[in-house]
């Protein structure tokens, strides 16, 4: 498995230059390390891939929305692919363009919409035939006119978890695809709306170009009706998805995905070209640090009962998800069949389940890879526990990008 | 399905005495409501059935740790049954006794022992031998004694959702029945350790005594076995874990529940018997408050998008769990065969599952019912969403109990 910038150097891991144990010594666990050189590395295959063509790499939010992070695709010339007024209001707080937000989701509210008309963003994708009609009014409302592309759904199965699968057409996402053409029809007749774009995302964690191949071809034919029909696109959105390697997947590189869609899409040069990538950019960007709270031999298994827990990462628990666990300290040891797990009082609370480890003893470290994505974004309070500090290290240095929720935290709001 | 204190009256759906309409007018939604009256009733209906012996019903935090609600159980006389310091915090701020704390979980830190000690908590229900080890050696530290129980896993089958199924012997939970003897004898031989009580949990969502009742012989047989070695204990803690009726599921009542475990505990007439109950108490007393944003309709399927997701409430997506779903505004309609589903990015953002439902407008309120237990405690900021408020009706008022989070509130602690 590949992490760039997690490596063992004289029998400790690193984060770039930053050997964990110091950071945790000075930060504590649980605790989310992401390096910043892998999500700029990340971001720029998808960025140089396209550099011969108009583009906009909108970065997925919800994989991992803390300012810092947001601040980085920035500074890479990137957008935002966001799916509510939080996230917008992030990415505006990051300083991101809203000319280069894009808004997805199939539950905008008219509070949503109108604080994303205020801001100018790029455009909406809009969903169903109802979510139009209410973004027409609500632009109508302002006097503002609502930038949209239609996210058409194509009926194509992306292989992947079924929670993260949005391309069949038994999904709650998009509009089918046979009905587009009239409703971009409609749409182009209403003065209220400008009709700019086509927009197409048919799931998460993709591990084969094919299922992209088959919507391309769809969405080709599409936009072959369209402009017969007189309506002319700027944007063509086909969004986000490529998979990591969590456990032995073989996706293709950011360069072959963006090669294989620019090829299918060859004769559609006249088109900005819109991505949304996320998990492929954070997810093997970040880790979730752990000590080992306690070494439980039971006759039937054991455990290494950790500090962090599925209120941390709750992958493991919600997709039956894989990730890699190291320790942090490189040293000789016997492997032994373990089940790594948090204090949070229910079984469907683990991190790894009878997996070979090496044995690691009590205030041990040990790192949860591939966490970047889905990680911090889906982290609750549950046990009444703090979320964990985010740390971003970039070189030689790191800093706390977000600082660990305190008991006190925990109680805002509630009264007697 | 019996929802006390949620009914219809002049059409409109009812919380006590408060029109569900009216609070969200009040209060915007998505929202949790929970009613004052049922969560004092099913308390009552625990400790009336204790009434002539010794007990403690410790409630389980866990379950909704909002402080109005733990105040609610305060006013009771319950206590609470915490896991970590986080939870403790929460049941001092409530103004419970730690006199009426009883800790469990698997990973205590040692922060969290020495936070418990100072408070002087009832006892702590150790999981493992090196638990024991570490707390007595925190103990000795502060120069105090740790009052202990061991949880004792009896391999039993609770029939359950796996993953909150923590009897089976394969689980992380507690110690070998078996060990449990010699682990008496070594701790009550330490001067760091008060060796007070036994524990058992087997499980949550438990809808059958049978689990129980072969748990109850095991225990008997293991105090048996402590007496005649001279161990004598105060407190027998049994768990929680009774179900509720979420679909059909026919649980036993809290008091058939606590008779079967009081007449096959008969004989231990000198021991408290402590419970930890938190589902039975507050599930069927909560609902989750959302409104209709969109009727999508596709060729395939049937959508109702509502404001609420699954940040809001995990459980149909984490454990496929069933909740009615019952329209604020009672008129005749027709059904149709639905799903509910949320804003959020993904397939596993569902609230219902292809349902045969009565048609909902855009505009309208959905009650999803027996949300009290594991809703709001197990919910997220995902896709950047504050987290809804919670409001506590108590006969002809209600109040918020939590505000509802602000954009701002997500950003906390974070840097650029």
């Amino acid at each position: 498995m590949s992490f760039s910038n997690i490596y063992y150097k004289d029998s400790d891991l690193y984060v770039e230059e930053c050997s964990l144990a110091e950071i945790a010594k000075d930060m504590g666990t649980p605790l989310y390390v992401y390096s910043a050189q892998t999500i700029r590395a990340n971001f720029r295959a998808y960025s140089q891939a396209l550099q011969n063509q108009p583009h906009l790499v909108a970065y997925s939010v919800k994989a991992a929305s803390n300012l810092s992070i947001l601040n980085l695709i920035r500074e890479e010339g990137g957008g935002a692919d966001i799916v509510s007024g939080g996230e917008l209001s992030r990415a505006q707080a990051a300083g991101i363009s809203p000319q280069k937000i894009v808004f997805s989701g199939v539950g905008k509210t008219t509070q949503e919409m109108a604080q994303a008309l205020k801001a100018g963003i790029l455009m909406f994708n809009v969903e169903s035939v109802p979510e139009l009609t209410v973004l027409a009014t609500v632009a109508g409302d302002l006097g503002l006119v609502a930038k949209v592309a239609f996210r058409v759904n194509p009926d194509i199965d992306p292989k992947t978890h079924p929670y993260i699968a949005t391309g069949f057409k038994e999904t709650k996402f998009g509009i089918p695809i046979s009905e587009a053409f009239d409703l971009y029809q409609k749409a182009a007749a209403d003065p209220r709306l400008s009709v700019i774009g086509l927009d197409c995302h048919i799931g998460s964690q993709l591990t084969s170009v094919e299922p992209m191949k088959a919507t391309a071809e769809r969405l080709n034919l599409l936009l072959d009706k369209l402009s017969a029909g007189g309506i002319t696109l700027k944007y063509l959105d086909i969004g986000g998805g490529l998979g990591i390697n969590y456990h032995g997947e073989t996706p293709p590189s950011p360069v072959e995905w963006v090669a294989t869609m620019a090829s299918l899409l060859a004769k559609r040069k006249e088109l900005t070209l819109v991505l949304e990538p996320g998990r492929s950019i954070v997810g093997p960007a970040g880790l979730l640090l752990t000590r080992v709270l306690y070494d439980k031999v039971t006759p039937y298994k054991r455990f290494f009962i950790v500090d962090g827990a599925m209120n941390d990462l709750i992958r493991p628990s919600l997709y039956d998800s894989y990730h890699e666990i190291l320790p942090v300290l490189d040293r000789q040891r016997p492997l032994s069949l373990v089940s790594v797990v948090g204090p949070v009082c229910e079984s469907g609370d683990f991190l790894a389940k009878d997996r070979q480890m090496p044995l690691a003893e009590p205030g041990e470290l040990l790192a949860t890879l591939g966490a970047g994505a889905y990680g911090f974004s889906m982290s609750s309070n549950y046990n009444s526990r703090p979320r964990p500090a985010e740390v971003l290290v970039d070189g030689k240095s790191f800093k706390t990008i977000r600082t660990r929720e305190t008991l006190a935290d925990l109680l805002k709001g509630e009264t007697l």
